[in-house]
């Protein structure tokens, strides 16, 4: 993934105090959308930073209960359009003959009363039938888990160019970086790691540490625990919603990780 | 709005070090989901943070184009469910009988390629034609966009509670602040702003700047041009797809609003 294509070139004015605005080159993280479509049909449209969007197709899906096995895959690939090359920001699941997936269930997913809305302990119940509880939970150092944020920090390019992008990180229980990705979009970033997992066939990732550079909400939970992860620590804050999924799901959550300090949400860390 | 809605205790291990972990109690940003109904119909869940739900309800049907005038919203109401009280999670929209709002185009609006997805021209083309370009662009003194984040944050009461909600405000030309609200989802802080407007029948917000506490992407700048906003500041960055918005859309956008810097990414400013 190139810095030209997560990061695009402005002209823009500067401007300090009372001195005369200058004009300057600045560099945005790029935002684009990406059409998703599954076997030729257009399920979805999301903002993205453009990369690796073959891991952000199968996470997307992967996280939304849609898809659960490398088999069913037979390849991802940007659309052509009028026999020209390919249209980077249009994108296709191509499916096994003898996979089963069910593009409605995503409509329903969000859209529909039955299985979420009622109250938070039903919409948890109802992500949980969906994706089963951690079957081993971890425990992680302490010490492990204060030196994952300079990690993440010295393998994330981007973020210092532009302020803009927000990152996962996947870890193994001993603290060694696996795999970093970077996007406008918090859940994105997540479902690039979880996509990357499922192209290695490592899902359910049962030993992982997920680093998240934001904050930890719900969804971003329930995409975890969708990918197997046991363990979520994050720089920043979780929502009370974040904090009961964990801990209904078995889950080990983390927040505030800077230096030594860190606060346990739900589960336990090792001395 | 009560700090005791828009946060919620928990008891945590806080970390420090080598030390023994001590039990502590925190608070926690609330997210809790909301099924926005209309006309007895569910279309939407939406993660939140309690407080202001009609707001924030008539500020998404706003903002995602499916309302646009006073007098079509007769009530927002709580449902009750079997004769009981009020359920909190589930909201109800009720319709004048005279209002024409075509709930299928918020699932067209996800979900389909008809308008979206082929590249980021197209999709800003899209949302244009849906939304009027701004007719008076808004060129703010830069003295008066300085003064701003002092002010959103002595309004600003949960945020240093939890470290985990997003703000919009508005303030008028001059800098007087009109309006602030708070979410755990930087999009619903905006929606319960517009929603505000749009009770007070004050749209289009023509003379309004938006201040976010957060990052500015495209969907931030669509609705704030579904409200009619012509200028948007924020404390951090904007993604280029934003910027590339804000300069269709005829929108002032400033971003790294600290103290007296400043960088503006589309428009112009006043001396």
């Amino acid at each position: 993934m190139s810095l030209a294509k997560t990061t695009r070139p402005v002209s823009i004015a500067r401007i300090d105090g009372a001195a005369k605005a200058e004009t300057r080159d600045d560099s945005l993280a790029t935002e684009e959308p990406l059409e998703i479509r599954v076997g030729g049909q257009a399920i979805a449209v999301v903002m993205r930073t453009p990369g690796h969007d073959r891991e952000l197709v199968a996470g997307f899906l992967v996280t939304e209960g849609l898809l659960k096995r490398r088999e069913d895959v037979l390849d991802v690939v940007y659309c052509r359009m009028d026999g020209g090359k390919p249209e980077e920001n249009i994108i296709d699941v191509l499916l096994a003959p003898t996979a089963k997936v069910d593009v409605a269930k995503l409509t329903r997913h969000i859209f529909t009363s039955s299985s979420c809305g009622i109250c938070s302990k039903a919409t948890i119940d109802a992500v949980r039938v969906q994706f089963p509880a951690i079957a081993k939970s971890l425990s992680p150092n302490r010490s492990v888990l204060s030196a994952l944020p300079d990690k993440l920090r010295a393998a994330q390019a981007t973020f210092a160019a532009t302020g803009g992008l927000h990152a996962s990180a996947l870890f193994d229980a001993g603290g060694t970086l696996q795999v970093v990705r970077e996007d406008v979009g918090r859940h994105n970033a997540l479902d690039k790691v979880v996509g990357h997992a499922f192209f290695a066939e490592r899902l359910p990732l049962a030993d992982a540490i997920l680093l998240v550079s934001g904050r930890v909400s719900f969804e971003i939970m329930q995409k975890a625990l969708a990918g197997g992860i046991p363990c979520v620590a994050a720089i920043s804050a979780p929502t009370s919603a974040a904090v009961e999924f964990a801990r209904a799901s078995g889950q080990t959550l983390v927040g505030f990780l800077r230096g030594t300090r860190m606060n346990v949400y739900a589960g336990t860390l090792a001395d």
